[in-house]
């Protein structure tokens, strides 16, 4: 069972934009790349075969504030925890700080909402979370979501 | 004056990912081209030197409900329409329709928020909104935000 | 039948870097974009279903020189030539024009191979070129990758 | 002094396409990440100032081959090795290899060509390579080539 998990990522050159700083949309490919690495951690898969059909994890809603920039070969830690569950979608807050700045500030924080769904011939329905993700996968205590 | 910008696109082979439909990150970049050509329609850019300094306009919030999916070739047209305004920022609403689907289904609905900066030897200080850009870009009267 | 196919963009900002120019990697989008509208100006797509299998085109090379750079709002010209076909292959050459410079001087030039692949549970195979696309897309002649 | 790096990636999910593979643009963002840990392995940047001036290395050229197709969550090796230098340039070549396929498969191949320049009011000029960078870049020796 997990509730969080964590990347550090050092910023690309190719997610860079001619105002010097790191793009906006990285921020989410960073996000999406966190909550993968929860359910990795868990020997799930965000994209994957469970009692014969394709589950996939469309997001219905993402969000992130931006709070300072970050730049070229910055390094930053991603910590994604899960925030709620509902019957078949899931949210997690993300926080980035800043590796070595002082006090490894907060330079954005994200909210997604991920939803559960089964592909069939290229189309995707919504369908409750299979047990085996849903004991695996849990929301973090209050004191977890206190301290964000 | 202006206070929103309409543009179509084909959704390209490049914003689809494995689910076999646009990746969630292609609806900023697209609602970021939206902003932009709301800017251009004025003679304006998002970075460029304005009395002798650059001018330029890092997004502080971003977020995006997707209600339904996006394929490949599909034509679709993003409508900004300017939500609010401050000394420093403004807000815009972000409403993507699917083309050709029966009624022009609404797909997704984001919001942005961008504050005014200038860039001065790779640093980005807050700044407010220089009254040429202010006097051109307007917030959408009433009547137009609440059709949303 | 068709040999070539031109398209036109305004360069982004989500595809400049912070060297304050177009990444490399734009180019390869754009050369596919150009593809995908010659095979489109057919009634083709480069990703359906044909004779009641999927028939897909992964790239197998993709080249491109660089000589000039590319800036945000810059316009250009991606003019698409197929120079080459195989029973099982198309290759391309494409010519990055851009607009309003002097001479509409020539800014890339890439080479992009498509292997022709059915694609099934999740394989691709690799296959002859259909009959109904291998008609519709010829080789230029010589006149026109003479002047190349 | 070094003529070769090596990095290790597990394909993310914003990599893939609708063909369920690695879009081929991400190689090339793969390559590039190998050649800036070469350089970051002798304490240099490809974007940095050295002797008063913003020293920065634009691609002139770029080219892959694709052999095997590389799937989400997949495990590659870029191994970038040093093939020839020149007062202003320097080309490398990438190897990808699949991680725990049988044999660490090789999957696709590249080179690019960096050509060394100075960025000065956002115009680029080709310059000399400055010795600083010249003596801790090498070109690999020729055992090392013969086995690519």
């Amino acid at each position: 069972m997990a509730f969080e998990s964590r990347i550090v990522r050092l910023i690309e050159f190719a997610d860079t934009d001619m105002a010097g700083i790191m793009h906006f949309t990285g921020y989410y490919r960073y996000m999406e790349a966190a909550e993968h690495s929860l359910f990795r951690s868990q020997g799930l898969s965000v994209h994957g075969e469970l009692n014969g059909q394709m589950v996939v994890w469309p997001r219905v809603h993402a969000s992130c504030d931006f709070r300072a920039p970050l730049r070229f070969e910055d390094e930053v830690e991603i910590h994604v925890l899960v925030r709620e569950k509902t019957a078949k979608s899931i949210t997690c807050i993300h926080t980035f700080r800043k590796i070595q700045s002082p006090e490894n500030i907060e330079v954005a924080r994200g909210i997604m909402t991920l939803a559960c769904a089964k592909l069939h011939n290229g189309q995707m329905e919504s369908i409750p979370i299979p047990p085996q993700i849903d004991r695996l996968i849990e929301v973090a205590p209050a004191t977890a979501l206190d301290n964000r």
